[in-house]
């Protein structure tokens, strides 16, 4: 039998494993932030719909440029984040991490070096590697907010092509204010200029409003965003971006044509139809995240302010451990490696109860 | 306004447009090797059952590594290709694009070169440089056939560490026999040794069988597909490879997780359900291929024998020129950049007599 190391594979990827969650078949799944309410009926029968007249050109490419869904989703940031958006400074893409590995394509790639600060969503070091840019790895506070002093000597000196600033950040939860956005960008602008990708891929669910009306007069500030959660979309795939129109024009110049299938582009477009259902589903699952912090809290836990659909909990001796005993309870959370954490996605009030009642459990055992 | 190049883009993405035919609004469009025959009204009808189905659980991230899907090509690769396949030999992306991206990143990348014999899909050098994999451009005969000699030398000269091989071959519709293979793998092995990418695009379109079996015993042989063309799925945006397992463990090291959508997979196994209809849409698309030749013959026109759902025909003093003198007359081919020569695709029988028509005109003008 051939092995992965038998083969003529990058040297970068020998004894490496690939990225992802476990996906356990538990009672409880809280592990993969992913929003726990089945999209209504209504909206089921409407994407059958769209599905259906798209199904019917299907022998036809996709439109390569996906007008009218960018269209749509200019229009709802617009309305929701604050800021007039064009259609043409907004992109889409299969998932906010094919967004990130484009604009890495366009703006990182080898020679080139992007920044994050850690613990922060680990595809943007993954995907850097991925796409052959240098990753270096910025630093935090103790409480997990972004250390500004710290963070903009980093860029300074270091000089990176790109630079991440993930509000509200995963796993912590923590958002992250305009005036620190701002001061890293005019860090990055003064050290190179730089992309500065702020990923709102949980923005709908924070207390405080969009970074996105930032993008005005900068044309190096890039916002990503994606249905995969505010939507209760994660099977979708459909993450975009918006920024300056030159932005999206680079993009275009390293995106694989017809990226984005007609289907998906049905379905997307019959999604934003039903906005106002869905974005009240984000308003149960935010008082369910703040009773989830509230509770942990009373429950002795040390708990990051939390602006996600999660909540980052702990502090645990052995993480893994606890990973393991609330496992055994029938709840799954997510040890992204932060030491003495764990993140819990917000779920139903039915499975938030269960996850609760397993931590009690768990530390009464200890 | 900013324009790109204003924008810290790569210094090698300067100056260029982004790829792909125009999508102009005419009668007969004959340049993108489309299939001409929109899905049965049945297989609409599955696909709208299937992602109904996949749309009440879309708040769930998609199966990952796409199992039943995988199961179903491999299915359809033993039933059509003439050698059994496994579910863990087959991978699937968004396109057989996203299928050569993902070779690329685990085999090609930054030092590393592939290399193709030109004219061929001119997608195999786009995403070599955007992957940054050194291109290479090997030689071609004459009559578009691979000059082994010549490339089995540039293969042991350059010692690429991908080799692409595209059979049917785009645009030039020339068939690559076994033994051309062979040769090729061999001198790639001799090199390196070195991955070697047979891209069948078209392959159901050939009067010759899949090059698949060559895959037993040599597991740097990768062979592509996709349902854009055979299955008549252009919109959908599903590509495949099989191939030995450990080049499918390879290629999950570098997929971005959750690349391939709920409603993609569902629509895919929709429409594996209905290959046997699909596939009679071949049968009739590859007589009226020949038809084109045989016409195009009679008309005078110099033809490339022609494996695929399209056909090179020319020769002009002003391929342009003549690619414009059809557009005027409501038709649209493809100008490939190939000298004297432009690709028609096989449409209906009415959007073939029309073509023809259209070049007997052009013919008679000159």
């Amino acid at each position: 039998m051939t092995r992965i190391d038998d083969l003529p594979i990058r040297d970068e990827l020998r004894g490496q494993s690939p990225y992802g969650a476990p996906q356990l078949d538990v009672p409880v799944r809280l592990n993969t932030n992913e929003n726990p309410y089945p999209l209504p009926e209504a909206l089921v029968q409407r994407i059958a719909e769209r599905v259906t007249d798209a199904a019917r050109q299907l022998n036809r490419y996709p439109d390569r440029d996906a007008i009218e869904l960018r269209t749509a989703l200019a229009a709802y940031l617009t309305r929701t984040a604050g800021h007039p958006v064009t259609t043409a400074q907004v992109w889409a893409a299969n998932g906010s991490n094919e967004v990130i590995q484009q604009l890495l394509q366009a703006f990182g790639g080898p020679g080139r070096t992007a920044i994050g600060f850690e613990p922060s969503y680990s595809m943007h070091a993954l995907i850097s590697r991925g796409t052959g840019t240098g990753w270096i790895s910025g630093p935090r506070n103790e409480d997990f907010t972004i250390d500004v002093a710290a963070a903009t000597e980093a860029i300074a000196e270091r000089r990176p092509e790109v630079v991440f600033v993930c509000s509200p950040n995963n796993p912590t939860g923590t958002a992250v204010d305009a005036d620190t956005v701002l001061a890293l960008y005019e860090a990055a602008q003064a050290a190179r200029p730089s992309l500065v990708v702020v990923d709102e891929a949980y923005g709908e669910f924070s207390h405080r409003p969009s970074l996105l009306p930032l993008i005005e007069g900068r044309p190096h500030l890039v916002v990503s965003r994606t249905m995969s959660k505010a939507f209760g979309a994660a099977g979708l795939r459909l993450g975009y971006l918006a920024a300056d129109p030159a932005v999206v024009d680079a993009v275009q110049l390293v995106r694989l044509p017809y990226h984005l299938s007609a289907v998906t582009q049905a379905t997307a477009l019959a999604a934003l139809e039903h906005t106002d259902t869905l974005l009240g589903y984000v308003e149960q699952l935010k008082a369910e995240r703040d009773r989830i912090v509230t509770e942990l809290r009373a429950l002795g836990c040390e708990v990051t302010d939390s602006d996600a659909n999660f909540v980052q909990f702990g502090r645990f001796e052995d993480a893994h451990a606890a990973w393991q005993g609330l496992l055994e309870r029938g709840v799954l959370v997510r040890d992204n490696g932060v030491p003495g954490r764990l993140r819990v996605t917000a779920g139903t009030p039915a499975e938030n109860d269960a996850f609760l009642e397993a931590v009690r459990e768990l530390k009464k055992g200890q």
